[in-house]
């Protein structure tokens, strides 16, 4: 696919005109590492930036096998049937790059992804967590603009993508399978407490009752945990995405979700800390990669970070000694 | 109390020793913020650094009115009944500076803090959550030098506190009081999914009952949550501080994790884990200290956060801006 970063402004008015070319293009730039590709995404998402936010932003996370994927087509059909349009990103920070498609998402949502009024992105490529999410947080606000009304983010759960994508949504949804919590044995520590609602998947055939009796479970168990916010109390919901039941109460929730909070002016303050969370992640994140860009750190890091894992160098001077190279002058031949 | 920068290894000596006055003008030291302060605050952490690591680690935390202090005064006297030595050492970022000692900290242990055995040291003074963390990660390794077997760690509670506190130590203990989960309103999310062990205080009198109820309560909630530990479930215990009874278990309980932890290779790995966590996270705060301290980006920055938190203004861009500002040399007269 070629980008071309000439002319943001035409790309910017391609996407608002919800040309699905320009959207595609415009999230390729927005994916681009290069320089001259970051300033033309900018410029994209300063024009962009007046048409976000009208969408309902869910995140979703589960444990491995817990059906996310179907879970997502079943929720993806079912908000084209009530005559809106869902748009599909991936966190996946291991991903592989293979020509800037992965094979496997368009597969294994192969109706919605047939269906023209949907559209599905799979993880862009990049090492670092940071880089996805921001690009991921970035495609959010084009699909947007875009006039996409409902945005998905899966996340596959590697490393702290679930709290980064956490971070960047209205609500984040849990995805699990009837299985006594043994099936936690799979997920981090403190997601069950992010997650402001959970779905019981497989709630079908020999599992409908497990289901049941799981979701009554986990339902006691978040009376003993923080509240999701004061205006919320977090919902445990059963469904089966093969059987695409229960997917239509899924939808009312959320959409009542989305409601309640912006009624009581959560849903902007949300956005708001958000904005300027990622503003300050992305700084750090930044002076970060630029420090350890420095070939004088380069040359320190590796002995240093194994003297502080070993015990044998403080912390604190490690730190000072590092953030002291990198801020030198450099030397002048 | 005076701080002699100058001989860090006569107070390092001094702290090794077992001098009780070496140790309060060593911590005192540490919490300096002066430049040449922090020098002799290194050369003292040096010298320190290969006689730490042989005590437990202890972070508490627990919901207002849970009597989380009655219950740091009864575990640390009995702690010194078992022949070992306590330090108290507390996180509290908001926490008002009157000549380096809070009179509450020490009024609040009284018996505690009478006892020459034990250690009672109040949160440093120090606007950012990242400065008062720093100094307790080190006060807490200067206490391990001079001798002592038990740190406890204390969290008020606090913006990122209680995340800051669990990433220090090796066992993370939140206290809570029978009450069906309402207790809970007042305690962040994720919070319970990053204890390592539950104590439910006040099972006395009348409340015996519901402590049991409680406890029996969580031990069926923190089944549905991801475990602490693949070598360790999270135990939930009762107790009652003010009547000083269950707090023997208690100590049993520490005592076994530190061991099978130990034994299983994966207290070393944590705080392997810490310790380099640690050091990026004070060079992520050192450089991101002397950008907002930059002349140039303080007249940017209030506009600039205004526009990114309203959504005028992409925080990406403003991100890239501010670091480019601050990364600019400096103009000549």
């Amino acid at each position: 696919m070629s980008v071309s970063p000439s002319d943001p402004s035409a790309l910017a008015k391609g996407v608002l005109a919800g040309e699905r070319r320009a959207l595609a293009r415009a999230i390729t730039l927005i994916e681009s590492t290069r320089p001259d590709h970051r300033e033309a995404a900018e410029a994209l998402m300063h024009d962009l930036l007046p048409h976000t936010g009208r969408s309902v932003r869910i995140g979703i996370t589960g444990v491995p096998g817990a059906g996310k994927s179907t879970f997502i087509e079943s929720f993806g059909l079912h908000v084209l049937a009530e005559g809106k349009r869902p748009a599909v990103l991936a966190v996946d920070p291991s991903s592989p790059r293979s020509g800037g498609s992965i094979l496997g998402d368009k597969t294994r949502m192969e109706e919605l992804s047939r269906d023209a009024r949907a559209f599905i992105r799979p993880s862009p490529s990049g090492c670092t967590l940071g880089g996805v999410a921001r690009r991921t947080r970035e495609a959010m606000l084009v699909c947007e603009a875009a006039g996409f009304d409902v945005i998905v983010v899966e996340t596959v759960g590697v490393g702290q993508s679930e709290t980064a994508v956490a971070d960047m949504v209205d609500m984040f949804l849990l995805v699990l399978v009837p299985g006594g919590g043994d099936e936690l044995q799979g997920i981090k520590k403190g997601i069950v407490e992010l997650a402001d609602a959970i779905v019981v998947n497989k709630a079908d055939g020999d599992l409908a009752k497990a289901a049941a009796r799981a979701a009554r479970d986990y339902k006691n168990a978040l009376h003993l945990l923080a509240p999701s916010s004061p205006h919320w109390t977090v919902p445990v919901l059963t469904c089966s995405a093969m059987e695409r039941s229960g997917i239509d109460d899924v939808w009312t929730m959320v959409a009542g979700y989305r409601d309640t909070m912006d009624k009581a002016g959560a849903l902007a303050e949300r956005r708001s800390a958000q904005a300027h969370a990622w503003m300050w992640s992305e700084v750090s994140e930044t002076m970060l990669q630029a420090l350890r860009d420095d070939p004088r750190v380069e040359r320190l890091l590796p002995d240093m970070e194994r003297a502080v894992a070993e015990g044998r160098m403080a912390p604190g001077a490690a730190a000072r000694q590092l953030v002291e190279t990198f801020r030198l002058p450099l030397a002048r031949p």
